[in-house]
């Protein structure tokens, strides 16, 4: 049985809490538009793609309880997390259809089935990347926890792997709130796909000794020259691909490419509470008198991106801006 | 009170359980070199120059218990941990000593008081380097609890902040053992200078968003043309820094220099218990049938060293051959 973040149950909206795995794997089941934005602020659904598609599902559940208007609803999910421009696609594309008096259930159910559909893709475009470099590197969770299938970083290498690439995956355990050794090695583990976790800190390690081949990860927001937003770390991870000549691969579906923003230097970057990183699991770490910053995404330049995995091909960073569908600003 | 790692107590080594910190302020008082090897291996005392001072005492202890040789309790003793330089020259100051018949306390307590007056004088060379860069990160805890008394990287921030400069300082928490947000901010903290932890990960961000004006740590091992080890982590800042044109220092007593090396291509890296990676406070984060990777340390070629921070003066790498003491091979 494959990974899935988020499905439709009878009216309500079904997902696991990604707070609690591996240790336990809750289902919540969720009836309003608030229930669905407190969701994704606190990041029991999370990941770019996902926490659209939960956002799809919150404006149908809105719709479908005659309290709200479209643009009210939109609101309250636009204010829950900046960064992750799906959540923008997704929250418009249902406001669109039901402020057309069209099928807002429908349209939450068609644009899941985009995305998963394109994330399907990306596995299929990306995976002869790994043939000849099966020892990769990936940070946070981009699997199918964070895009309601499949993945985008791990679909490739779910591809590669049912292709008989005999992969070893170097997981960054993703502080502060440790996606890589919760969610991405819970989702390799499932499908005994080989894997280290590694502290953030020694991914530098592995490129400068050899052991990595290929760095891919995914993205929450694409600007059109190639610029990309990412969890926190992704930056050095990048910077330090290039300086160890290791290709370094982004994989999205084209929701989170947004088309009409020129460049990185302005994508909003979100900054959590310092207790993710002054505490660990509600046990204080640092001293009582130390204050913490705690960026969550930090913005790559798109000189140090090999190419981009999208539902498409496998698209080089000077290629995207002729590659990029049409798309309106939906923030 | 300045802080201290450790001090000679009345026929014993006293020194603060670095592992408890900053929870819980307990003094071990140590009574033979068994002992002394085990806080070593256990990492209750860390840092080069503060085990390369503990194992000479260490060494003291075993001298005066008359129950071995000077040569098999250096061997318990370089046994313990394989990567910092200090380790070997503090084990072999006080072997020296003793073989030739001499006072191995006398020895001892002459090689803590050189540790401690040249990591003094890191300080005041190092200071001004901070007058006009008073936004620093640095990296693990280079302070005094790593050194015994100052600290390498923490020496000059010390001395700036004592000349008036207003400093703020960026720790990395620096995983897996946290000796970032649990030692170096509760140094930081001790003594009221301003500072915020941040996730490894966000070192790049704030890097690149020129937040940061220097950074500085210690180190490990230096070879002979400038190549050093330090606490992992170390390289993708390195990396990072000079992809933002900020400068990188390193600061060190001559103990940590490996003169006899020519380069990093050969220091020993230390490899740890996957479970530092995999459990935090004795609780798992990670899934159960993952495995982890756990090397303690990196070596960062010289070309990413601005300057090294030496007793005797700030000192650029390619200078730093004909700078260095002769020394013998002490392993």
């Amino acid at each position: 049985m494959p990974v899935r973040a988020l499905w439709w149950d009878d009216g309500r909206l079904a997902l696991i809490d990604q707070r609690l795995l591996p240790r336990r794997e809750k289902v919540l089941r969720l009836r309003t538009v608030a229930e669905v934005a407190r969701a994704i602020r606190t990041m029991q659904v999370r990941g770019a793609p996902a926490i659209g598609v939960a956002a799809a599902y919150g404006m149908a559940l809105a719709a479908a309880q005659h309290r709200s208007t479209p643009e009210k609803s939109a609101k309250l999910l636009r204010a829950t997390r900046p960064t992750a421009y799906d959540l923008f696609v997704g929250i418009e594309t249902v406001r669109a259809a039901w402020s057309e008096g069209g099928d807002a259930l429908a349209a939450a159910h068609a644009y899941r089935a985009t995305v998963v559909d394109q994330c399907r893709k990306i596995g299929e475009a990306g995976a002869g990347l790994f043939r000849r470099r099966p020892n990769v590197l990936t940070h946070c969770n981009a699997g199918a926890l964070a895009t309601v299938e499949w993945g985008t970083a791990l679909a490739p290498l779910r591809v590669a792997r049912d292709r008989g690439t005999d992969l070893f995956v170097y997981v960054d355990e993703t502080r502060p709130l440790l996606q890589g050794s919760r969610l991405t090695a819970w989702e390799l583990a499932r499908e005994h796909i080989r894997h280290a976790i590694i502290a953030d800190n020694a991914a530098g390690y592995f490129l400068r000794t050899g052991a990595v081949d290929a760095v891919i990860v995914g993205a929450d927001r694409i600007a059109r020259n190639g610029d990309f937003a990412n969890k926190i770390g992704t930056y050095e991870k990048a910077v330090v691909a290039r300086e160890n000549g290791v290709p370094f691969y982004v994989a999205a579906p084209w929701s989170t490419f947004d088309g009409a923003r020129p460049d990185g230097r302005s994508i909003p970057v979100e900054e959590r509470d310092p207790s993710e990183v002054l505490e660990f699991a509600g046990w204080r770490t640092a001293p009582a008198a130390s204050r913490a910053r705690n960026p969550a995404f930090d913005v790559t330049p798109a000189k140090f991106v090999t190419a981009f995995v999208t539902p498409d091909g496998v698209v080089r960073p000077r290629e995207l801006a002729s590659r990029l569908p049409r798309t309106t600003r939906p923030e």
